[in-house]
């Protein structure tokens, strides 16, 4: 692993064959639909260079935040959803990048942000979020909401959208699959009775990765989003979306501290380095506050994971057996694959890009709002 | 609160007030202990102007990455402590901003790593770091790898730290005064063994909020390091080190989206900007993902707390009772208070500083590594 040993720790490293693996693993899984898109999510990613390969021909994409939309408009990437509900303050920001060329298409399911939505200068187009069970956002596809701001957006409106975030309480493919079917029951549902009032709805938008990956059918569905499988982690590993090998993204760390009385060893990646997400306490295998690796990015160090972490301290023990502390002095080298992607991702600047083992390249992310 | 409507959601808010209360009620504590210093930890804060509140005259302050030690040698706080084990790897840059005037004094509790610093050919002064309870990094006071250490050292020892982060599972004043004179006994105990020995000890080093603010005395100690104290928590005001009205940092968000089925809304702060810390979990108050408080910073929600997250969605319900929604439509503001100031400040860029209900500044944070 040319180049690990003079980065500074701790960072972010980003391997690009599994990256490839991964997008393609979804895109073969997506073109199993016919005239279903795929739109990933650069919410985990947050960089141009990833979206490249997700998105190739520059979309479409999803978006979380303002400062990702504007980032991937900057880069070409026009055709846009922000998928997080928008509120009136942030329309005019959309409005002017819409002005300027992009297609950022805003989510709601208030009636009274229609009403700003309808009522705004800009150019702005906007799709109904339906809640398809997860309980978080949306309208229900049978409410008379849906009604009511489909007709309050009139020729603005570009369609329905529902998330099925449940999807990674998921246990099995069968149990991902039948959200995903409810999903795509739900959100066509709503699709169809506002065309049935006689309302446009070009976009029908579904999707998580664990469901854009099982969905049995999308007939109805226009497009699926899912983003963290890109990179993919010790989560999704479990909710079987692809291999627990192939974690694209994983955190660079030195070891700052040996104690063979306890049989650990500290680093110097801890809760802002590593996030404190904690997905797998839930799931079949806890792994802590993340999974161990040497250099070379595979488990030799057992089944060591990080147990504890503070603001710049994290903590390795054996989840059982020993440690192998003599293979881990301070200043040694190990890499963490995360438990939850999205979250560690978002703890670093950029990316140190490997390619078969070699540093090729540095990928910088958009980060904050 | 003029101007905070015209901020972008989510930010972080900085109460001017409430910080100098904070900055004045540790040095008061610090105060009653003639001839100790309090050295700020900036790890909490990483801002200049905050540490120029915290350590009037540019110093003493701690720090706990690389990044933070260059940005304050660049503002003036020439002496500075880098709390966290130090690897061979960030030797050079240490040295070399001391040899541009800079006294970064580095810590470690590794014979190897004291071998590595008493070789190296740049200005360098290190500590030992010694373990007084709560088992995460450090040498026992009675070791004799203390002494190994400090021989391997020779001139370059600077003196002996510690650390009770262990306080924070303190549920009185009484066990956190308690846990302060063990710290005390112990890293005072290690200072006189070296001196036994013919070693130079310079500095003795203790320190956290809570033991900081609660020490029934510190007879031995030089200095007392401590960080939060200066915008305290949710955390912190439950082990009485400041009262609960007296958190500095809050999460400004807008309400996204309005649920009157299920008594919620949902912000646009989520797991990036509030963090996932769920360190009040096991405290005997559960805040959950933080306290919902007014624009003015004030609990007219009643009990309202953020119970769930995603990465940018927060949901807000009563904790008991129920939520006023007719105060809480789509596009109006609300401000969280912190589980965990630390972690939650880690998210954001800047400070929007408030002061007198005004905003008065941007105050920019030193991220990252």
């Amino acid at each position: 692993m040319t180049g690990l040993l003079d980065l500074p720790t701790p960072c972010l490293l980003l391997d690009l064959q599994i990256l490839r693996r991964n997008v393609a693993r979804m895109a073969e899984a997506v073109a199993r639909h016919p005239g279903v898109v795929l739109r990933p999510h650069m919410k985990t990613a947050k960089s141009a260079q990833v979206a490249d390969l997700a998105a190739p021909g520059k979309g479409p994409i999803t978006v979380s935040t303002l400062a990702e939309a504007r980032y991937f408009a900057d880069h070409g990437f026009r055709d846009q959803i922000y998928a997080v509900g928008i509120v009136p303050s942030k329309l005019d920001a959309i409005a002017a990048m819409n002005a300027e060329g992009a297609e950022v298409k805003i989510i709601t399911d208030d009636l009274e942000t229609a009403v700003e939505i309808a009522r705004h200068a800009g150019p702005l187009e906007a799709l109904i979020e339906v809640d398809v069970g997860e309980g978080r956002a949306g309208v229900p596809p049978s409410s008379d909401l849906l009604l009511a701001i489909a007709a309050v957006l009139g020729r603005r409106l570009a369609g329905v959208i529902s998330h099925s975030g449940h999807s990674y309480a998921g246990r099995s493919v069968g149990e991902m699959a039948a959200i995903a079917e409810a999903e795509r029951a739900g959100v066509v549902a709503a699709a169809e009775r506002l065309r049935g009032a006689w309302h446009g709805v070009r976009i029908v938008s579904a999707g998580a990765s664990p469901t854009a990956l099982y969905a049995p059918r999308l007939d109805g569905v226009t497009e699926v989003r899912a983003g963290v499988y890109m990179f993919g982690d010790l989560m999704q590993a479990q909710l079987a979306t692809h291999p627990l090998d192939d974690i694209a993204v994983t955190v660079l760390a030195s070891v700052i501290g040996r104690y063979p009385q306890r049989n650990a060893v500290l680093l110097d990646a801890g809760a802002l380095a590593l996030s404190k997400d904690r997905s797998t306490e839930a799931a079949p295998r806890d792994w802590k506050f993340g999974r161990v690796l040497d250099l070379e990015g595979r488990p030799t160090f057992g089944d060591a994971v990080v147990t504890r972490v503070h603001q710049e301290h994290g903590e390795v023990r054996a989840a059982e057996g020993s440690l192998p502390l003599a293979r881990l002095p301070v200043g040694s080298r190990v890499r963490i694959a995360p438990n939850h992607a999205c979250l560690t991702a978002a703890a670093h600047p950029h990316y140190h890009v490997l390619e078969e083992g070699r540093l090729v390249a540095t990928w910088e992310r958009v980060n904050y709002w």
